[in-house]
């Protein structure tokens, strides 16, 4: 028997580690700086789809990490939020957090995940899932006191939401995988773990 | 300005605390004693569907707490699985619960929960979710591993497993809502906790 691969999250998001801890995955992290608005505005420049940015974002992310873990399987993720042709980025400041609910709300919204595996820079497999989120028309009142609860979060992920805790109360409608909206497509991602030996089947 | 009626779970799941907690509903806990499987064998004697049992089984528990909390919401919950016309309990013994789960693997089931509100014994709301999950055809050795992992939680919900946690690497295929598949049809109750007054819009 050979032995199980090493895994590798090349992400810093809490809701993804979490994720694969809760689910009994066993990892390691190491994360590569990207300046992933730079990555964004130059795709957005060539016309690129969600999909494909997130695809991209998620490979890019993942093959740093690849080139020093040799031999490892490099896991990359990344979100995207689309409403209604505009791609929003993390917000910066409350501020901005708050700017990006109130143009979500009362609106659908479209939330793309892809996820990719590596190892030594080859790409091995890679799954992308497609969200539909509505917000709902909520008062600026819920909002502030929202953010007031949610604090430093609202800038921890696209969409500044936090749909695994309080930001549930933002939602009217939630058509997707829920572990594809946290950050990953879990049940996919378990499934190639199995494939490559790092889970028992 | 009416005072916020109080919220009151009837349900002892620590799935369903956990989720209305994390998604910031304020409430306490007041449990009825239900003798809940003879309750399913007169319903499945009376040729009830999986949905009315599930129903009835949530009314029925939020009902004797309401009639000693006057005034309050009293939110009750039931989880049911059917698997090829079979109802399954929830299992009392370790032996019971490999049995239920050699059962499902391999199979899709359909899991129907219910969330009824009442207030004063009367019923003011109500909402059933249907996912349909399919288990893999997982190994024994995989599943006596996973038996030793999770202890005493094999035993704390129908089907045995632990969807939010390392159960997930049960499934090939889940379709449905996540919180309902975990215990509550959560966006649909926070809309009626909206509604009630007991969130904020």
């Amino acid at each position: 028997m050979t032995d199980t691969p090493r895994l590798i999250l090349a992400s810093k998001s809490f809701g993804r580690r979490q994720m694969l801890e809760q689910a009994g995955v066993p990892f390691d992290v190491d994360v590569a700086n990207l300046d992933e608005d730079a990555v964004k505005d130059s795709l957005k420049a060539e016309e690129a789809s969600v999909e494909q940015a997130a695809e991209t974002l998620a490979e890019l992310k993942a093959r740093r990490v690849s080139a020093r873990q040799p031999g490892a399987l490099v896991l990359g993720a990344d979100s995207m939020l689309e409403c209604e042709g505009r791609w929003y980025n993390k917000a910066e400041t409350r501020a901005e957090a708050r700017d990006h609910l109130l143009a979500l709300a009362g609106r659908e919204h479209r939330l793309v995940t892809s996820a990719v595996v590596l190892r030594d820079e080859i790409r091995l497999w890679h799954h992308t899932a497609v969200a539909r989120l509505t917000m709902r028309a909520f008062s600026e009142p819920f909002l502030d006191a929202y953010l007031d609860a949610i604090g430093d979060l609202a800038c921890a992920s696209v969409g500044c939401y936090q749909v695994e805790g309080r930001g549930l109360q933002l939602f009217s409608r939630i058509d997707g995988d829920f572990h594809a909206i946290i950050g990953l497509p879990l049940l996919q991602v378990l499934d190639h773990l199995r494939h490559q030996g790092v889970l028992s089947s």
